[in-house]
């Protein structure tokens, strides 16, 4: 078996006892790795988005909690699992919306409760190691059964970044696409530069031109220019494929903002739209997409672009990082447990009873 | 009468028998007027956008069809009437979209054919400047009336710059902005920043600032998440108010991209879509908006934030800089001849019977 460019795309690594977080802030220009030391750090690296895309971030998570179990352990053998709590804390509050940051810590905090008062660094690490290669299983699964969805040969239209830089490797909504371009069903992938931070433009971009995937970038005001105009030509935009930060229960999707006006433009334009994400990403937790909470982050990086100040001084600005999507605009859910079409709260909770 | 702030902004300035064009490249770091010396450097410096918006482009062709026939009366004063096509062509091709420009050098080449052999320049300095303080004079009026389409006090979202920058001085949507603000009618100004040129982070919010109208930027893919939740608070977005760079005889509209997705943004959510632009912008010559060009601009702004090369090496791009709102998204056109309401071909058609 050929070894794929994306093998080589590794946003997490666990290497000589230390986690390794590729810092996704210099890409594509830099390529630095950035050594983690405590459980701070993690967590500032996730809120400074060193690392970011829900599913990378449970698993960077997982790993800064093994960090912390060892430091505690160290500090006071007797103690470790009562005082983990407070890095536990430190980690769910480093940002807000993703849920698959909450899954892996509710899992990692369950395993903890039921470690002997033994060096619990070994456990932990094998947990947390697991759940990096479930993630990487979870998007080449999703990756083929999202593909099976695109009938013909099309272009297709992402948002923001979910593909292996996003998860543990491989990518949620970048792996249906991997998947349906290696079945000639994709012709050109339309990448939204997706501004603020430019995740379409430096991440996305960058994984396809790794693996001589076609990429045209837009900026987000020409995707409803470019879903009408190329329906007449040999390039028809025909799926909109994402990843998800949160899932709820009824199907709503919390996703980067700017993906909720795609699923209007699609719906609008009677194209498709599709949301790639492993099970870890629904919440069953709340009824609907009104219950999760949205992130609004620095208005900096909307007054800024590149990391100069572009915008007229004084004035004011808004910058939520993510927005939903009612499910009644999504016409599938793929996880590695199966597809849901124009998902509701029963379908979901059948898909969700099947998982492990 | 007390002087607006908006008395202050001046694009285009006719001084000491020269043309001056502030360089919107540079706004709002820098305040700089650029000089122009022949037809030459003013066809550029409508390609390089060191001026730009549909009437500001007309009249500073207006200004360089003067500049043109100084130097053509000087070089040979029985032959400058032909000669001076040449100039006309230039000028025609510096950018394909904003009709103003057009009907701004087809209404310079009329006169110039009914004017005697004599030094022409006086005569149609005369007319360029009457151009000039028309566009002004129909801002105003067209301000008026669209300020009376909003009622109660609300929010507005617009896009890209069409504010005193854009035209003679005043503005369009920023014209029926300052006129509806003056009115008490608008409580928070929304504005996309409008990439890959944010006009709307670098000129929009500088003329909002400079008369304390409170302004909030939004990444494009912001805005219908904004229209959506500022529904349930106390500056709910009723109205997108936009500008035009041409409307077709059927009412379609071309204005800068992303437009068109917050006219479908409007329809989804129940809010009004309103153009505002004086006559000189519809193109009676079309039926419908297909046959509008769209200029497409270099890739380099897209893969470029601030100058900085952002996008992965290798990554393509498209980069069109309008695109077209069909009528029936429309719900006002607000011109300085009138209102037309969900606009059609016979009610265009009457209002243009009225233009002088």
């Amino acid at each position: 078996m050929t070894v794929k460019a994306y093998d080589s795309i590794k946003p997490i690594i666990w290497q000589d006892d230390t986690l390794q977080l590729l810092d996704q802030r210099l890409l594509p220009a830099e390529h630095t790795y950035i050594s983690l030391n405590n459980v701070t750090e993690v967590a500032q690296a996730i809120t400074d988005m060193v690392v970011r895309g829900a599913p990378a971030i449970g698993i960077t998570a997982a790993y800064g909690i093994v960090i912390a179990a060892r430091a505690r352990f160290a500090d006071n053998a007797d103690n470790w699992q009562q005082a983990i709590e407070d890095d536990l804390q430190i980690l769910a509050q480093s940002r807000p919306t993703a849920v698959n940051l909450f899954w892996a810590i509710d899992l990692m905090r369950e395993v903890i409760k039921g470690l002997a008062v033994a060096d619990p660094a070994a456990t932990l690490l094998s947990i947390a190691k697991q759940i990096h290669e479930d993630d990487i299983a979870a998007n080449v699964k999703m990756g083929n059964l999202g593909a099976q969805l695109i009938e013909g040969k099309c272009a297709v239209l992402t948002h923001c970044n979910a593909g292996a830089l996003a998860t543990g490797g491989y990518g949620t909504a970048l792996g249906v696409i991997r998947s349906a371009f290696e079945q000639d069903k994709i012709s050109l992938v339309y990448a939204d530069e997706t501004r603020p931070w430019l995740q379409g433009a430096r991440l996305t971009a960058w994984e396809m031109v790794q693996e001589d995937i076609p990429v045209s970038l837009l900026v987000e005001g020409a995707a409803a220019h470019m879903i009408k105009t190329s329906q007449a030509t040999d390039t028809p935009i025909r799926w909109i494929i994402v990843g998800s930060d949160r899932i709820a229960s009824n199907g709503d999707v919390a996703n980067k903002i700017g993906t909720y006006a795609l699923a209007v433009l699609a719906r609008h334009h009677g194209i498709k739209f599709m949301v790639a994400a492993p099970t870890t990403t629904i919440d069953m937790n709340i009824s609907c997409g009104d219950d999760i909470p949205i992130e609004e982050r620095s208005i900096d990086e909307v007054l800024s672009c590149s990391g100069q100040h572009v915008a007229a001084i004084g004035a004011q600005a808004r910058n939520p990082a993510f927005d939903v999507t009612p499910a009644e605009l999504v016409d599938a859910i793929v996880t590695e447990k199966g597809v849901v079409l124009n998902p509701d709260f029963e379908k979901i909770k059948v898909m969700m009873a099947n998982v492990d």
